[in-house]
């Protein structure tokens, strides 16, 4: 069945994880999770201090060349009545952290991770990036009224 | 930090959830939540009879028109340094479930899944078909040496 307004909502705001798609320069899909926040009607990505594969992420290089993504919000549960997902079809741009709105994305992913806010991982690395999602289409799914969601 | 090969195979043996990216027809990534079992050096995912979105399921159809996929398994947590994925790039087809090797792959997701055993869920939703992934390429990902995995 599909998934409630309200519900998404909720998912987009307080989900930790996302499964990010881009395309490689091949056409091939190309996924890696990542931490999000909702800002100004848009969703952020950094591209943070974790310890990363490679000198330039995969994910900017495919993303400056084709801006069409999807997301993967979901809950896997051994009870699968729990089950539901939430997937985003968007456009995603890089975007130096710089400017009012990327500010407040900025402050909208401390504010959402500890890890962030404390400065254990540090939000970005080198010159400060992020991946800004501009939200396209919205389908979501789950296995039944009785379960809950986010 | 790369994954080992070991974890590699116990994540590809247990892993109860993988995230599949298929192409849409216009060459966009697609994404949806799935269950799966590795069975003679395959992954399989079945058409099961959980509840679903439309008739022929998109991942079916885009799989029909290009067999390239691509899945992400990976450990969400709070605590950054626990974080690990796997990437796997792969050939999908869609094979119904019939000769030694697709019974075998049955087997397989029945032992992995009480659902499908118990037959809570049924293992097919009419006629019984398999996604069949090719492994053509594992990347893996590890926060730290300290990290449990799988």
């Amino acid at each position: 069945m599909e998934l409630e307004r309200d519900a998404i909502e909720r998912i987009l705001a307080t989900w930790p994880v996302a499964r990010l798609a881009t395309l490689a320069a091949d056409g091939r899909p190309q996924l890696v999770p990542i931490a999000f926040a909702k800002s100004g009607g848009a969703l952020w990505s950094p591209i943070d201090g974790k310890p990363k594969r490679g000198a330039e992420l995969a994910r900017v290089r495919n993303i400056r060349r084709d801006t069409r993504v999807c997301l993967l919000l979901d809950h896997y549960d051994p009870d699968w009545s729990q089950l539901w997902w939430l997937r985003i079809d968007g456009r995603a741009e890089i975007a130096a952290a710089a400017g009012p709105e990327a500010l407040a994305a900025a402050d909208a992913l401390r504010a959402k991770y500890p890890a962030y806010a404390s400065g254990v991982t540090p939000l970005f690395a080198g010159e400060p990036t992020l991946i800004r999602i501009a939200v396209e289409k919205r389908v979501g799914w789950r296995a039944s009224a009785q379960g809950h969601v986010a």
